[in-house]
């Protein structure tokens, strides 16, 4: 093979490349090159000065950690700066959250997810001029390596999580170099509506969030969030594994758009294609007639609805339930509300620091609750708005708008905020419902709301393979489409029920906040798929 | 509008069915009607032998539950059938795992879920000759509510899980029959391998299983698989809550296949396109430089690898882990491998008795493992390898069958069925994987085996978006695609790392089992969508 031959096909790959991804890729190239000469730049000049700076090797740009050394060296976590490690000196890596000159000296704040603390760079015996200057041009949200001394203050650090230490840095070393133009400020995304209007400070939109969420989820409130969301997953899970029930993995591919063919997405499969299930329903419910008895899972669930709104997302995460009742599906209501009581009540008191630095930028009115849970039926709830004014038919699905007005009146009449809906009219239901043994035009089975906004929805399942064909015949669905799942009742099933509940909207009910993506943190709608 | 077109909206809705879903109809309406005429048939027996029969309200097929009443009556659990309960009047539902009638008696064995006990009709004072006919003529599996006596017995009952108690059945009634022909039989599925082969009895194969999964999931072997894959979750997730790590959910859906292109399967998207993901690894990625620091999540990831092998699933359950470490990799890989052994220990003490379960028809060795994890270089492996006769390049991949070898060697040197393999070649591992900083051929990568299979493979990632870009370009990837992923690291970034987990495979090779489908509820492949 001659030597033309062999470059031949690095120069195929090259070829299909496509000239515009080519173009990119120069550009990529001519930005990298621009940092290398800035990096070089600043290299230079600190070389220019290190002659005559005694405190050269006290700071600097550190290579990529590349793991080159096992460096045996404690990190402190900024949380634990309190005035019991005064006088110690320790090294701590953390953002600089600002970083600001003044005279001799350089004011940092350093922050680690929701903490943060001051720290001073100033000319003196440990720090050259140089050293100061170099700390005041170090860019926001620049991850550094610091050793210092930690110093109790005479007046609290209002500003800082930790307000009884200071940090006085004698050696910093970047570990990580921020570009020095942020897509957003941390401030401002942390900035209450409304706050600061007059300065002319600014907020920022929830586009802009959402496109930068990498930065966005540095705040505060994010780190709150999202700390509560991940306890509100094992609150759920612990309470049930407590009450026996058994965690199952559920497939999200399926070869059948099982719950009517609506609002699913399909895939390709190979010389096929399938389906993104909808909810875990049919499977859970094969685990009941599988003997499991009880069973919980945590999981996305798809659905391909055109809803843009405050509260649709095209893929959300379910907490789903499903469990066998020996004589009355309202066993299994009690165990829900039970479960949903528990982490409510592991919210308020394991993440209260959560709560209220989510409230400090979305004030909310705390989230109340009853023991045992308030259950009304449907037609109580019908009286209810019909008294209120509102006109509407016996077995009419209530609005958006009516359940929002239901939660304020059952919050006026019961004071709580969450509650259950019983005893919904069958015609509204899923054609797996139970029907009511006595007034066919209602069926077992219930929603669950949280602020007058619905979070869960469940029933008793039709466990019989002759009700169930005939449920679906009269729904007009195809029954070869969901032979497998009518098949599994044929062998002995035992009565059972269940629901599902939407965790970004449990999450953004607890804290009174008023969109899901707030509490999804890759959110996917019918007009977002990035980041 | 005249009558007629009022009913034509009902002829189109019946035309849009195609002849051929109707044609199923029909004759899933014969079927129903079969079974309603031998219902009918059977009430009519009864019917007709009730005027003699004294104990006539003792027994019979009950009405579907569906919530008529609030029952205030205890149901003992099988497990909890022992000598303490003798002589006590008890309710009890299960299902009729076997009856068989001898002269005036009736014997039962009633099952839940592992835990099965033998029970007793017989003519008496509490039975009639008619009552016993009944019993002995309910279908297997069928699900029954008996009030019974509970009497210590003389003899251990070998062939029950509670040996030392029978049940006396004084009233039996059916809640949920099952048809009368089963897909499979339970104490077929259930057969060890070659065990009863002499006496011709029949093991049941993988597909027919699959096939009627809901059937197969009784056996006692399957409800110990999954009750120990329940448990590998909550360790997983237990072990890495105590060292400070947040759950996290990522989008299964989106918008660009991030790692190379291949094996990615497309969702259509309202009026684009997307993809399903292969790992949660960006998204993990993305919250590490959002200052989640340490984070797990726990969810499906998706393969459209056409590869119809005994441990590869389309669709199966990741166990991913990613978290900020300080100066060297090997913090990730200390962190990894601790969960790991807490999750072995914790199934070897919590899940004896499913394990032993699972023995019994799938005999293993108990699974070996070290502490601290034994920790090999690539390099090593090659020679061990290369000693064994095997002949293999420098930076060529491990293939199966030396993985396989591999595990054998390292058993017979280092007696654990459980080790790291460290420093991959850069050559065979994906674009974001940081090089070793020694030596360029190699890089900061591993894989974690069990019985010699890999079910965990991670790496140092690259933090520096120049380095990443650099690194992405070489493997020719569109930077267009990956542009979000990139420009997370553009805003400071710390040094991680992580790995992902099969939980199929972890289950399969835990209990020594030899396909991956026995470990996934539902599995999905090239070939299985259903059910």
């Amino acid at each position: 093979m001659t030597k033309e031959e062999v470059r031949g096909a690095t120069e195929e790959e090259q070829q299909a490349q496509s000239k515009k991804a080519l173009k990119k890729q120069q550009k990529e190239a001519e930005k990298a090159a621009k940092k290398a000469e800035k990096q070089a730049k600043l290299a230079a000049e600190q070389q220019s000065t290190e002659e005559d700076d005694f405190a050269k090797d006290r700071y600097g740009v550190l290579a990529m950690v590349q793991s080159q050394q096992k460096l045996d060296r404690t990190l402190v976590r900024v949380q634990d700066l309190t005035p019991e490690k005064a006088d110690q000196l320790i090294w701590l890596r953390a953002r600089v959250h600002t970083s600001r000159a003044k005279g001799k000296q350089c004011f940092l704040v350093l922050r680690q997810q929701q903490f943060n603390v001051q720290a001073l760079v100033a000319v003196g015996d440990r720090a050259s001029k140089q050293m100061v200057k170099f700390a005041a041009n170090i860019t926001k949200e620049s991850i550094v390596d610091v050793e210092a001394l930690v110093r109790k203050v005479e007046q609290k650090i209002e500003s800082c999580s930790q307000q009884d230490v200071e940090l006085h840095i004698e050696r910093i070393f970047v570990i990580s170099q921020a570009e020095p133009r942020l897509p957003l400020q941390l401030e401002d995304a942390v900035r209450a509506d409304g706050e600061g209007e007059e300065e002319g400070r600014a907020t920022v939109n929830q586009d802009t969030r959402l496109d930068n969420r990498v930065i966005d989820l540095r705040t505060t409130t994010s780190q709150a969030i999202f700390r509560l969301q991940s306890g509100v997953c094992q609150l759920f899970r612990d309470t049930l594994t407590k009450k026996g029930f058994v965690e199952i993995q559920t497939p999200k591919i399926i070869s059948a758009a099982s719950e009517g063919g609506a609002n699913v997405f399909t895939v390709s499969y190979f010389k096929t294609s399938a389906y993104l299930a909808q909810s875990p329903q049919l499977y859970k419910q094969m685990c009941i007639c599988a003997d499991f008895d009880k069973v919980f899972c945590v999981g996305p669930v798809f659905r391909a609805e055109d809803s843009n709104t405050h509260r649709h997302l095209t893929e959300f995460v379910g907490l789903d339930i499903e469990m066998a009742f020996n004589y009355h599906y309202h066993e299994v209501i009690d165990s829900i509300t039970d479960t949903m009581v528990q982490i409510f009540k592991g919210l308020r008191d394991n993440f209260q620091t959560e709560i209220q630095t989510v409230n400090k930028q979305f004030p909310s009115e705390p989230f109340k609750f009853l023991e045992p849970t308030l259950r009304l039926e449907f037609t109580e709830a019908v009286a209810m708005l019909r008294e209120a004014g509102v006109e509407m038919g016996d077995e009419d699905d209530l609005s958006t708008p009516n359940e929002k007005l239901l939660g304020r009146l059952v919050k006026e009449k019961y004071d709580t905020d969450f509650y259950v809906l019983d005893k919904y009219p069958l015609a509204v239901r899923p054609f797996y419902t139970m029907p009511d043994p006595s007034n066919p035009k209602y069926s077992n089975s219930y929603d669950m709301f949280m602020r007058g906004e619905e979070i869960l929805s469940g029933a008793q399942r039709i466990h019989d393979a002759q009700l169930l064909t005939e449920r679906a015949l009269h729904h007009q669905i195809d029954l070869e489409k969901i032979k497998a799942y009518i098949d599994s009742f044929r062998y002995g099933a035992p009565p059972h029920g269940g629901g599902g509940i939407g965790l970004e909207r449990v999450c953004m009910l607890y804290l009174g906040l008023h969109n899901v993506r707030q509490t999804s943190m890759f959110p996917r709608d019918p007009k977002r798929l990035t980041p």
